[in-house]
């Protein structure tokens, strides 16, 4: 048991997970929590979550941890929703795909004798909600923390082990760097896939049932990640916008130099392309960050 | 059984699925094949997968349906190497993902007494080569049928039965059209996924490592379909150029449109966009198309 009590604020995918997860590691004495929504808490108390709260104050009382599990641009709110409650000593954590605007949000509202050690962990699904989470979420996943210089190391340590605990693999990083990296490896990813689909979506002559009917040909992919919470993803692009239009900028940039490359009948620009994106996919299975089964692992497999 | 004989030229993912499906459903008799490549020949004959020829012209020999499984860019020379041993009454069809170009490049070769009667099954993996197939590849997917108005109808029935044995739904559309659609579907999806990884392998600051490490925020699942055969999509992009041009026209468009919204900070547009993109995931998931499991089914889901 690393905290003898802890408080999760919004019980969506990240915190039902973070329930389960602790749940089977043991690493807390008791969880509570708190959600915004009547009906999320609800939910959350009828699949017997974790002693849920009706009031943000109440939930984080005597906690050790308080992990803020909201939109980042919920974070502010919540962090000045829970301060009163607060106890001396306290961690408050995040868990939100943004961290420079994050700790702008919540820095103004943690009280003296409170530290905020802001977190990400780099793991989701297309699901939301109080039932979307399950104990293996964080598994052989990444966890980025964020300490700052004022950061106490023993309460570093904790949320790290805590983290651990969960499953993942914990590494620091400052929040600039954390807010690059992520515009590359998620927000840009995010945001082309949902452009892509609105664009399928928009078009008239090439009908919704056809778009649908033959999703399996590519698109498919891009439909799960388009189908992320719509809140969420309004605040990550939003607070993480210098970043992300770089990136974008970027993106935009290489799009032009293959759709140049098509136009003008350019195969071998596009080969040599196409060849070396490959060897990134070959890193990342071998990193264990994903399954080398054709298709994700959907198809069936078997020769005969 | 349809077929008495067929011959399978290229010997990648889809003809070693094919045979694996027919083997699978007893479709044919015989099942033979070629690939220009030695490796690949001597790889089909190690693995059983069917009778082997050294040319093109040799395998189809006596065959009653002829399919072309090579990159777009090579269906005119494959169509010209299997012409001198075409059987008359004959059936050519080809698996190519583009079907004018395909269409103009294959049919002078076409012997008199020998129909050419176009396919694409929208199925695949990122995996290529004789040992990547396997029988279920097609199994409840779309294969789309492009007759023309010489298509004998006796044909394009059996055909049609035997996608339908290999476990595809059939269904048939004219080659413009099956390029447009395609073009929203496929092609123009794997060009955006091929330039966010090369945009990620580009980034300096970034390092690969980092890239690989954190890719499960969502930048994953575009590297798979940007580890498909480069070849293949090369082909792909050349021969149709027009309706991927226009569709990715279409998608940097709205890609400004999201970024200048990000810019303004115009929160209600993205929110709406992303709830839009919401309902067509939906869709995909109610015609089974996909999985409605979490992370394609990738995670392993148990509360506890």
């Amino acid at each position: 048991m690393i905290y003898n009590r802890i408080a999760l604020i919004g019980l969506g995918l990240i915190a039902s997970s973070i329930v389960w997860a602790a749940k089977r590691g043991a690493l807390a004495g008791e969880i509570r929590g708190f959600d915004a929504s009547p009906e999320a808490r609800e939910t959350a108390r009828r699949i017997g979550l974790c002693d849920v709260f009706d009031s943000a104050a109440e939930a984080v009382e005597g906690a050790d941890l308080v992990i803020l599990c909201v939109p980042v641009g919920a974070m502010g709110q919540a962090a000045e929703a829970i301060a009163p409650g607060l106890k001396p000593g306290a961690v408050v954590s995040d868990v939100g795909s943004v961290k420079r605007a994050v700790i702008e949000a919540v820095t103004p509202h943690i009280p003296k004798g409170v530290q905020f050690i802001p977190a990400h962990p780099l793991a989701g699904t297309e699901h939301s909600g109080p039932e979307a989470g399950f104990a293996a979420l964080f598994d052989n996943r990444w966890c980025l923390v964020v300490p700052s210089p004022e950061s106490d190391a023993a309460n570093v340590a904790d949320l790290r082990a805590f983290w651990e605990g969960l499953g993942a693999h914990v590494d620091e990083m400052d929040a600039d760097h954390h807010d690059l990296v992520l515009a590359v490896t998620s927000h840009t990813p995010h945001l082309i896939a949902y452009t892509m689909v609105g664009v399928a979506d928009d078009l008239r002559r090439v009908t919704d049932s056809e778009v649908i009917k033959y999703s399996a040909a590519g698109f498919r992919d891009f439909t799960r990640i388009a189908a992320s919470d719509p809140t969420m993803w309004r605040d990550v692009f939003l607070s993480n916008k210098d970043a992300t239009l770089e990136i974008l900028g970027r993106f935009t940039e290489e799009l032009f130099a293959l759709q140049r490359a098509i136009r003008t009948g350019d195969g071998q620009l596009l080969h040599d392309y196409f060849t070396r994106t490959r060897a990134i996919r070959r890193g990342i299975i071998d990193a264990g960050q994903d399954t080398s089964a054709p298709d994700f692992g959907r198809a069936p497999v078997g020769r005969k």
